[in-house]
């Protein structure tokens, strides 16, 4: 039974989700030659995890039913045995302090099982394993912002233990919430008070300039100017576009490529470097997507719990230039 | 050289420090028993740092000159090696973009060295050595809270390598900053709403319930309500107080008292447990000084930087309960 806490005082949130210290500790490496047969995510173990609530397979959407699993998938979607939070859950008012208020532990939490091969990684998809993988993404979050009680849709990937993954096998993640992360609002109290989009700016003066990773038709990939940890990527469209439910398959199958690069050059420059990528995204047409990567080469400690600043011993500018040294 | 940078568009900083890339990697282990005789914190190798800022002694507080080095100290206050900021540096606007903004690079990086013996630890520190403790940490904030372009201090512990201490040395840090953290901005902006003061009111309304660890005279000991982190503590004084330098010398033991303790309750329950401490303080004298306690036992992940919102697997009334268990 998950439960959603707020902040004594400020619009902030946690998440008290007991079930999930239950969770099996990560494994204790990260090797690309490791084939487990034990993984629950691997092709021909699917009868390990909850039934799937999309399957993605030769170009269908399928589901799976109790009585058996879909094989041969390509894209598979679970519940997460561990919810952060379930649809089920409906505990109420757990608290009678009268600073305290209680939310609901509503929510879902989906892992995406980008691939059936315990070995793959994103950097080895071809185009349309890709393209695929973004069309999951979209999918999917369109699906559960369509839920009654769904203020927003984290779509996120944990690569690597250090990065947070519990789990070797390549997966995204997605966590659907009742209520706006203070991330968002705080994004788009400011963009409001603009008379222009941010977001929109940022791609036009770095293009081409000292912290420009790589771009194409309809994307900047770059090294931002504030960047809170070393080597941190953000890929912004070009156009102005509030969520993945606006893409079309065109720009899906460029902003897969600038995923697939990103991470590729990542690797090539620090050989596995764990990485978090999130999408940052609305429904409010203000809003422009933007995806950040941010490797985790150090950690957030005292000073940064304290003040909110991050300390990052890499300048962009240094970064973008090793990144693009063998390129 | 440091730089402070300012988001392309909210209230936030980070520092690019790209000096503090080539400290010494981590130590591999933190065991009692482990002495360094190449530990530059130790008593003896006092040359191996730079001139201490501030050296307490048998009740007097002494420099070191650069001809030589004050030995036999009680407690030691050094600048940082790799500071993330410095008081040299003055690199004016390096960006020429115009949505992102440079500030210098100005500020005071210190390391105080809680003791002499490398095995040292604050659970075990005698009453008067805590708060000697005490005593330096409310000097030194003041010192440099008192120097121009200084807007706040941040002073903090890291404990333990997965907490983020590169040295296991007993020593915690001040970091001196020409800015406001946005995390006291967004709390005084709160707070200044409200018509009381929301920390007295936790002080109140925890006593003697489910989450409150311990009390003493002065303090409340409690699991926050909203947990970000399970085992988070929040020190809290019972009297409205905004900053270390309005406690008087009785405040500051029982202070003390409060957060050896907090940290013995914690390493009973979870034996080696890594942990930041944080002081929340301002000189508005409508902030409430608290103490922040945040074991490590998980990582923050994508969901969390992309909503804020932490998923903890403990409820602080579960932690509390443990906690307590053999006191």
């Amino acid at each position: 039974m998950s439960e959603i806490r707020k902040h004594y005082f400020l619009d902030e949130h946690c998440i008290i989700a007991s079930g999930r210290s239950k969770r099996p500790s990560a494994p204790k490496a990260y090797s690309d030659e490791q084939v487990s047969s034990k993984c629950a995510f691997c092709s021909g173990n699917e009868d390990q995890t909850p039934a799937a609530t999309a399957v993605y397979k030769g170009g269908m959407i399928l589901r799976d039913i109790d009585e058996g699993r879909i094989k041969d998938w390509d894209i598979r979607c679970i519940p997460n045995l561990y919810p952060a939070l379930s649809p089920q859950t409906d505990n109420g008012m757990l608290s009678k302090k009268p600073t305290t208020k209680t939310l609901k532990g509503y929510g879902f939490h989906e892992v995406i099982i980008e691939g059936p091969d315990h070995g793959s990684r994103i950097q080895r998809f071809t185009d349309s394993e890709m393209l695929l993988l973004m069309k999951v993404y979209r999918d999917r979050v369109l699906h559960y912002r369509s839920h009654d009680g769904v203020e927003y849709v984290s779509l996120f990937k944990n690569w690597g233990k250090k990065a947070g993954a519990s789990l070797e096998h390549t997966h995204s993640q997605l966590i659907a919430i009742p209520v706006m992360p203070s991330t968002m609002v705080k994004e788009l109290v400011s963009i409001k008070q603009l008379d222009h989009c941010p977001y929109c700016r940022i791609a036009q003066n770095e293009s081409g300039g000292e912290r420009c990773i790589y771009e194409n038709d309809h994307f900047i990939m770059l090294a931002p100017y504030f960047s809170r940890v070393p080597y941190e990527i953000w890929i912004v469209p070009k156009q102005h576009i509030e969520s993945l439910s606006s893409f079309n398959d065109d720009m899906l199958s460029y902003l897969g490529d600038c995923i697939r690069r990103a991470v590729t050059l990542l690797d090539k420059a620090i050989p596995g470097l764990a990485y978090n990528y999130m999408f940052f995204q609305d429904q409010d047409p203000d809003y422009h997507l933007n995806v950040r990567i941010a490797p985790v080469t150090s950690i957030a400690a005292g000073f940064e719990m304290n003040t909110g600043i991050y300390i990052n011993s890499t300048s962009p500018e240094t970064a973008v230039k090793h990144l693009l040294e063998n390129t």
